[in-house]
């Protein structure tokens, strides 16, 4: 009934069903909510009627009468979604209290500062909630009168003392809605219903829901709940509990009590609550009741649950139930105990933990031995955390950074300006904007840690400074972010390196995951390091080796500007020549790496010119040389001639120009050189026993005359080598599907190729017509911000777009070749929903990047089951 | 039979057929010719029994025998291919001719010159094409006996002479070969027949069908014709004619007739031939048979005949007959006859011009009263003709252009590296490269004239000459090229441009066009000039106006540059406000003139940073200025803003970018500018009575979210001013499909857009994945040449890949609305197999350059008939 009840709601009615101690109450339902919002904000007839029935069966069930001086009932006003939105909508405590009805609790409890700090709470809560009065007004008024009476914690103040705070109240209210605070409790019910409802469409509560992709049109359920009271004396008081350890997933109860307190005094953490087990030694029948409880509600819901209650003069009453959130360790452990003790399958325990998550064991971590003080939270824009000094400007990071110093960006916001500055950072900070910010988008985009709109701290750019609360940070200053939970701690703290291998726990789960999955994992990895970190993770295969990062190593990119800049074929092949032991010294240390499984290797991809000095660069030095050493110096005649052939290489839009099997069919000898090295270096492996399984990969094909021609010009290199050194070597050639005429000449290509790739990082470049390189920097953010896109394309692959592409390319394909291998090497193919619709599709593997392996198999698994 | 017997053995066998003088003769087919190329080059077993048998009849027929002295029978064998590739294959006369038969024909004819000069012009033309020595050799021995005997021309050479130059060709023959002349003479004709099908496949055929799109696997026929002589005395002679006039297509005899001839003298142009007309005088019997044979073919064929006829001593032997070549005039005149006369429907005729020939009628030509020598032809590129100033590096090209000189660019060939100067000229000339050379290529693309391949030139780089034959030229110095027909004529010429108009005739056609058309055709236009003339040429709509190049104008780009510069909305706004009269004044001239009929105004579309000074220019600008006047030279800070401003909006790949409707998104003032001034200027029209019928454009949708925010900022403004107006304005919006995903998401996109119009351009740019800008320079060309792309798919929209996505859009959009209007607005609008293509996907109209509209009406008619 979670649709319907809300999280919260349906808890109690099933908690109310099992017979354990609920405080009566009843739910008004999301249907209802809805209703609210598409009437314009009315409530719906008839639900008045319904309400005050329900009131009277609660003060049957309690004894108490709502509105009554002589034993007044008192509700909570809660909301609740289907999912849990911790803190993002309005609560509303001790309604039903009026000027009578407080003075009647007073004598009833006989503690009248009981009840008059009660009141209070109600008026400034009803005040804030309901009548959009702005917190900061009350909390003022509390604080001067803890001055006055020179204390420093509520508790302390008298009951006479809250009288007056609540008479300022009176009038805050007064000014600010032009009438005496509401005295009608039946009055203040609906006001709060209506309010709590109106809360949904809170912007916190959107910004949340957007982030965090819940549908806005769930609405949310009303809790109405009959008031407990922890705060009536030491044999009361309040608690939160999880049924298991929420950070390391161990079997206790783990949580925290606050006597003689209500709920949110826990939360302010005013006073510091006790261990919850420490309940055994005050209260021992009732810890000993609520450990009951507890064991029976996670085996009601066979899983770990986020407990509420309060104890009232020595009665338990629970509030709540719900599945408790935790770290991504504490689900997998949870998940494969409970599996064991048999609650769940281990399908289920598979099923049950976000794929995602499992990021976090992947990502530099704060050492949890490290003691520091969190000078505050801000948005967790982008996973992992980042130790380094502050700098204020895109500039300063960009040269810092280049002299190897650790640098965290520090802006209130980010523009396309300073994404050179977030390359070289080691993290982002920004105060203002959300997770849909430029910085949270960049950042993401990039895989820097980055902490948004963190708001408590201040900015000030012309005197370079940073003001977080007493803090004041200067340039070279050390902070660090944790771009996981979002929090930032002022000065350098260790961080832990992600693990390069799963540990026993993390492998035994993934186990059960790839029983389950039917599409295999594999990782895209340029170096052995990289394959010998992806086999660690559970990839079995490389879907993707780029050559070109080999290319790009210090020692060889000289001799890769000279066979680009060389003006004759001759000078080409001797470049290439060069280039030859150095790729095939690659190749060997990766077919090595991966032995026994399948290497793709696609052949060289990236326009030239991106091997080449930088235009830019080149125009600035000319110019100064042709003033200040004139046009015979000779090393201007050479700068000169290179800046020539950068500009005849130069193209205007380099995505779309030569490069991917354009590059192969005019310069053939660039991909036989290629060839040569991965076939030289496959027979010489296998000559010493080495199972190498080389597979050649053809990128950018669009028509079948670039498949034919380049298959054709691959094969004859490769048997020529095999045949030379005598070695059998079984390989296979395909294509990356990446634009989108592959996909709708799928069946001509699938007639050569024998496997197929998606390159969705390209694929969703052409289909939507967006340059990753500009679009993410520039208007993608401003896309999700007005909604225009749901997800950034690059991140989540777009089922209907580009999805509608690969379903073609996939169905013609197989038509064409029915035991054609398919698979994605895009970014995608470490993303949990994207190779969920890999899987919908029915490709053979995903490759993702190794770190991502582990998601990737989780993911797999979960697509399978679903 | 054509396919079978080729056009010219099809011709003669009809011929024979009716009745008319053919010289006995038969066909071997273009299924032996193909089955000689499978087997390798072996003639098929049994041909040679097939071809005795029909010699057999041959001599039965004429009264001669094959290799007898007596009475010799001699015979030609030509090529002959389904369509007409004039002078690309080869044809030997004479063939049965040996050392002994000579001598009977001598004793035959009485008349020992000619029979000996039959001789050497068979062993010339066997020694050249079938033992394959170049044919300068024997044209060396044939000069010196002329120079030997003091004579001018061959005629005047004695029968002893040629006797002497035969003894020469022999020992040529024996030096090359290895072995005396062949004497059998079936071996002469079976080697002959072999040549002809080898000659299929020679590279200046390849060539020709590669430029004219006729397929390789076609193959040639072998027509075997017994010789008849025009060189037999002055009653003997040889002609050539047209049945009507192939340039202007008046219904006249139209030819050449050259007394005491062959064929091959006609050509040679050695001696001046009489006209046709003169024949009447000196033999009117034959003359009034010829006139009778001539119109007997004409109806027969219903079509304008060339024919090829000789006269042996008073009798008249048709040798050929065949649909003959004409000017575009010409095809559209005689098409108009025939239909006027009843030989043929208005549909026949409609359907008989090619559609893409008209273009000949809208480029500039040479003045027809022009007197001028041709030094030369080369291949006709692109076409057009165009006079100016030689010069022989695109960086001059460049500077003179821009000085407004009319200079044509001179290269031996051209590279990526001289496009800048291809833009700046006035035309293109190559000694070397083909139809698809890169000149060829680039010029068509940019529809610069162009002549390549000009062999008869030679150019000294560094002297900076070009020889033409006798001529050198230097650099200024004039010349004229005609990309039409090839032509090259050293000096400057009056040319002719392109009627704005078409005249009556072509009214009339085009007229019959438009009844026979379903889809309409528009024009592409940007100014009120364009779009008059779109009209005055028959469009009826306008299918795209561009409002960027509006931005471009002198006056206005410092405003544009402003907008974009500017740091906030504010001055952005105030930026805008000032273009806001610029705009409204551009598109009431175009609405004006356009009364009555939809003008589709496409929003802004481009990148912002095409409107911004250059940076590469800014760099060497800045870096001059900080050395020369140090950084705090006002012009330099001045300069390094603009710098920075530039480089924030600079792109990767700009084609990818923030352009099209994403622009408008990010920045909705500038939309809503442009909406603005369209509607005030559309109220402002239809208040003075104009019937102002606008449609808005989007462009670059690629989402339902991007379309329906766009059209509703759209409508706003639209309604906005129609109210504020007071005039009702009826108007459409809807969007540019360019996208792949567009293609996808077509039926979401239609339930909100009211029109699509496919941008097939950048639709091709981004299913190929080719940026146009980069790939028609660079490797467009090689792919071409290499066979991997039939066309460039810039100029032939690709109905695979392109097609089928636009295909998929037609489903989609008109599934979701029944009356989608879907238009194209791409290049591929003015090109006859695209508009056939679009036709059949049902499109509603194509919108092309003006200029292209004749062109586009014709091939819309002709796709509805087909």
């Amino acid at each position: 009934m979670r649709d319907l009840l809300g999280g919260k709601g349906a808890g109690l009615a099933e908690m109310t069903r099992a017979g354990l101690p609920v405080p009566p109450g009843f739910t008004i339902t999301t249907e209802t909510c809805l209703a609210y919002f598409d009437s314009g904000g009315h409530l719906p007839p008839g639900l008045g009627d319904e309400v005050r029935a329900a009131m009277d069966e609660l003060e049957s069930r309690t004894g108490k009468q709502f509105g009554v001086a002589a034993n007044p009932l008192l509700v909570s006003v809660r909301s609740g979604a289907r999912v849990s939105m911790p803190g993002m909508m309005d609560t509303i405590l001790n309604l039903g209290l009026n000027d009578e009805t407080v003075a009647g609790l007073a004598r009833l409890t006989s503690n009248e500062r009981f009840a008059y700090d009660a009141y209070r709470r109600f008026m400034a809560m009803f005040g804030n909630v309901v009548l959009g009065i702005e917190k900061d007004q009350f909390d003022r008024v509390v604080d001067e009168a803890k001055q006055k009476a020179g204390v420093a914690t509520d508790p302390e103040l008298t009951a006479d003392r809250w009288k007056e705070v609540i008479a300022q109240f009176r009038e805050i209210v007064r000014i600010h809605t032009g009438a005496p605070f509401p005295q009608d409790v039946h009055e203040q019910l609906e006001l709060a219903i209506e309010a709590v409802f109106d809360s949904w469409n809170s912007k916190r509560a959107i910004d949340y829901r957007k982030y965090n992709k819940i549908p806005d049109d769930w609405g949310t359920a009303v809790s109405v709940c009959s008031m407990v009271f922890g705060n009536l004396g030491d044999d009361s008081g309040t608690g939160v509990a999880f049924t298991r350890d929420p950070n390391t997933g161990e079997k206790l109860l783990f949580g925290e009590y606050l006597r003689n307190a209500q709920g949110e005094d826990v939360v302010a953490g005013i006073r510091t609550p006790m261990k919850i087990a420490d309940l055994q030694n005050s209260q021992p029948d009732v810890y000993a009741q609520f450990v009951a409880i507890a064991h029976q509600l996670e085996t009601h819901y066979k899983d770990m649950q986020d407990l509420e209650f309060t104890v009232e003069r020595g009665k338990l009453w629970m509030l709540q139930t719900r599945s408790g959130k935790r770290s991504a360790e504490a689900a997998v452990k949870i998940a494969l105990d409970l599996a064991r003790d048999g609650l769940i399958t281990q399908n289920d325990a598979v099923a049950r933990v976000d794929a995602a998550s499992l990021d976090q064991l992947f990502h530099a971590r704060i050492d949890p031995n490290e003691q520091f003080e969190v000078a505050g939270v801000g948005l967790n824009a982008s996973p992992g955390a980042a130790t380094g000094q502050v700098v204020f400007d895109a500039d300063t990071a960009a040269e810092r950074g280049a002299k190897g110093e650790s640098v965290i960006l520090v802006r209130v916001e980010t523009a396309p300006d300073d994404v050179h500055g977030m390359i070289a950072a080691k993290g982002v900070l920004t105060s203002r904007g959300g997770a849909t910010s430029h910085a949270a988008v960049v950042a993401r985009g990039m895989g820097r840690p980055c902490v948004a709109g963190f708001d408590a701290m201040t900015i000030d750019g012309r005197a370079k400074t940073a003001t977080i609360g007493t803090h004041v940070l200067h340039e070279g200053d050390w902070i660090t972010i944790d771009g996981t939970t979002g929090k930032v701690v002022v000065g350098k703290l260790t961080l832990i390196p992600p693990p390069s291998q799963p540990p026993e726990w993390l492998a035994s789960f993934l186990g059960w995951a790839d029983a389950a999955a039917r599409m295999e994992v594999w990782a895209n990895a340029d170096t052995p390091d990289d394959a010998q970190r992806a086999r660690d993770l559970g990839a079995t295969g490389i879907g993707l080796c780029r050559t070109e990062h080999m290319f790009m190593q210090k020692e060889r990119l000289p001799v890769v500007q000279r066979m680009i800049i060389s003006d004759t074929p001759q000078a080409r092949a001797k470049a290439l020549a060069q280039l030859l032991p150095f790729q095939k010294d690659d190749f060997a240390g990766i077919l090595a790496a991966m032995a026994g499984y399948p290497v793709t290797i696609r052949l060289l991809d990236p326009p030239l010119h991106e091997f080449l000095p930088s235009l830019e660069q080149l125009l600035v030095e000319t110019t100064e040389l042709r003033i200040t050493k004139g046009e015979s110096d000779p090393v201007y005649v050479e700068k000169m001639r290179v800046l020539g052939r950068v500009r005849a290489l130069h193209e205007q839009n380099p995505m779309l120009g030569l490069r991917v099997c354009r590059l192969g069919i005019v310069y053939p000898e660039i991909y036989a050189m290629q060839v040569r090295a991965i076939f030289e270096a496959s027979c010489e492996l296998r000559a010493r026993g080495v199972d190498a399984r080389p597979d050649v990969m053809i990128p950018g094909v669009g028509t079948r005359e670039e498949m034919q021609t380049t298959y054709d010009a691959v094969k004859s290199v490769a048997d020529e080598v095999i045949l030379a050194h005598g070695t059998p070597v079984p390989y296979r050639i395909g294509t990356m599907i990446e634009l989108p005429r592959a996909c709708v000449v799928a069946g001509e290509l699938a007639s050569i190729a024998q496997f197929f790739s998606f390159g969705t990082n390209d694929l969703t470049q052409t289909t939507y017509g967006y340059s990753r390189d500009d679009a993410e920097s520039s208007f993608i953010p401003r896309y999700l911000e007005k909604k225009i896109l749901k997800d950034d394309p690059f991140q989540v692959l777009d089922r209907v777009g580009v999805g509608g592409l690969m379903r073609l390319g996939v169905e013609r394909g197989r038509a064409a070749r029915g035991d054609l291998k398919i698979g994605i090497c895009g970014e995608h193919g470490g993303e949990p929903s994207s190779v969920a619709f890999c899987n919908e599709l029915g490709l053979d593997y995903v490759s993702c990047s190794p770190y991502r392996v582990p998601i990737a198999r989780l993911a797999a698994a979960q697509a399978a089951l679903a």
